[in-house]
């Protein structure tokens, strides 16, 4: 596959996930300076590696979102956040995910984790 | 519920997920020193959170492998992927999970984690 | 000993080292959504582990401190800052803390830990 | 060498690599309680390694951008890009770091320094 | 103060604290190439902080362990298992730090310092 | 550019760093489960972002050196030990990073590269 078609085919299920705004938003805010990285993500993470068939996207969403929360990174956390329920994550469902966190990261890592989505929960009318 | 129901209820579990002798050895191995540790674990733990019922144990547990692999855990990150193959992932599941990893949390945490899986797989035979 | 006895002590000792109102505010803040985690911290954390007799209060405050300054939680340590000081932990103490956190954690993450401690010592009126 | 002249040597490379004001604002803002911590930073951090001879400013400051990029210490890093643009690297050297910081720590930790890097060069009214 | 009389201050505190004969053979084992490094340790880290007034060492051994263990370097905090000790730690005080540490950074890094913490208990004869 | 293209190019590269026999080893080693992976590293991360001309190799091995003792990944570490020393790094340049390490990470993180570092050098017959 050419990498052309690889950028293409991620900026298209990036889109499908964040919302076509918010991924646009995204690039515009960083420019040329941030495109080699913003090649990286839609080419690489998602025209390779999201793009593979061997687990649903509900499922990734989890577990980038375990991910996120374990080493700490609240913004990427916060638009997976936004990524899980457009995915069809439940609130609930992300819930059982931060209370894991609680138990193999610790609690500070799960009260961060709570803050975030409850927050963006609240910024989408969810309650 | 009262504490020692609850302790009961994830020492079952526990065992469930990882086999009956390897609990025991386990346990037997940290003693009257890793008592309280261990009551965290089967009552809280497996008692408390992983007993809930809003998400299967095959996601909880590729959920767990995202957060071990991403603290650098690799003790217990292979305890999970024991845990997964039991509770139903698939080594190729598996692997999807440690290419996310890639992406989130770098190549090094994931090469790490491939290494513990296919070493996991090879004594178990599969291959 | 029952859940709902362990969850009752251990909520009377947070209100005693963090106050009152102040835990009231939290656990109202994460409402429903939060309340498994907010029974985590509650039975698990103070009632269960915080209510053991082999450490004085003042000592787990500061190992407690070391901890969220060491894995980068920095809500977390600004909680336990207060929680220090009402425990008896003197301003100076804590510096001392901060101070192997340069040593062990690297300058970085002292320097954040400075800052958040002055901050709440501001807040508190302490110079 | 005495720890009088090395903390004085130190402070001036400081000054040299941050600013004259910028250091001086900074230690003002921690005063007596974080003057021990101050005393690393001068004597031990500047006035001792980035004293040495065996390698030069510019590849100093790439190599600690790396290092507070990985470890998630914000405020550490954005002081470290003024400090690399003053030591001689170009917005375009300290992206192949940023990139790298991709790879080998994931693509959030690129992130987060992508957007503290750019922020810094829009204050600096570097475009 | 002289840097030569902080370095002698500081390794014979790290002398009483780990024993002569294991400083000795470490500081062998990295040779000229760890020299400055040594310094560091010697001079820095026990020299002067350790060397502080504000707080008795065997508080200072149990902040440490909290560190070590939470950042995830089991060959430190091995040998800060044994400096506890020396510094009249209990087990059973160091047991309330790793409960701690199971809360604050998650059980699987609770693990890895019981084992560890045992581990150093057997070799010494305490059972 | 083609996929397969940046694949050649990438395997090339990382030979060039590694040794011929050595990247074929580790290839080996993980087979078909692990070709993802190396697909990652080969075409993405040696194919795309080493191959730019941003940053001189050498200065690449000192800032991945750099990242891969931050976030404690050992074997990693050692990898790019031998491959800095390929890249014209000398240990006296490699220490410096270590030393960095130590101010930035804290002593542990230094303790541990220093070890690995001395262990590489024992093998390369390097004194």
């Amino acid at each position: 596959m050419d990498m052309q078609e690889l950028y293409k085919r991620g900026l298209a299920i990036r889109k499908e996930i964040f919302g076509k705004e918010a991924v646009e938003r995204r690039m515009e805010a960083v420019g040329e300076y941030g495109a080699p990285l913003q090649n990286i993500v839609n080419a690489y993470a998602y025209g390779d590696i999201w793009a593979r068939p061997g687990l649903e996207r509900k499922m990734r969403s989890l577990v980038v979102l375990a991910m996120t929360a374990a080493i700490n990174r609240p913004a990427e956390f916060k638009v997976h956040v936004t990524g899980a329920l457009n995915n069809g994550c439940s609130p609930d469902e992300i819930r059982e995910v931060l209370l894991l966190i609680a138990l193999y990261c610790g609690i500070p890592a799960s009260n961060d984790a709570h803050r975030i989505a409850l927050e963006t929960f609240a910024e989408k009318g969810i309650t």
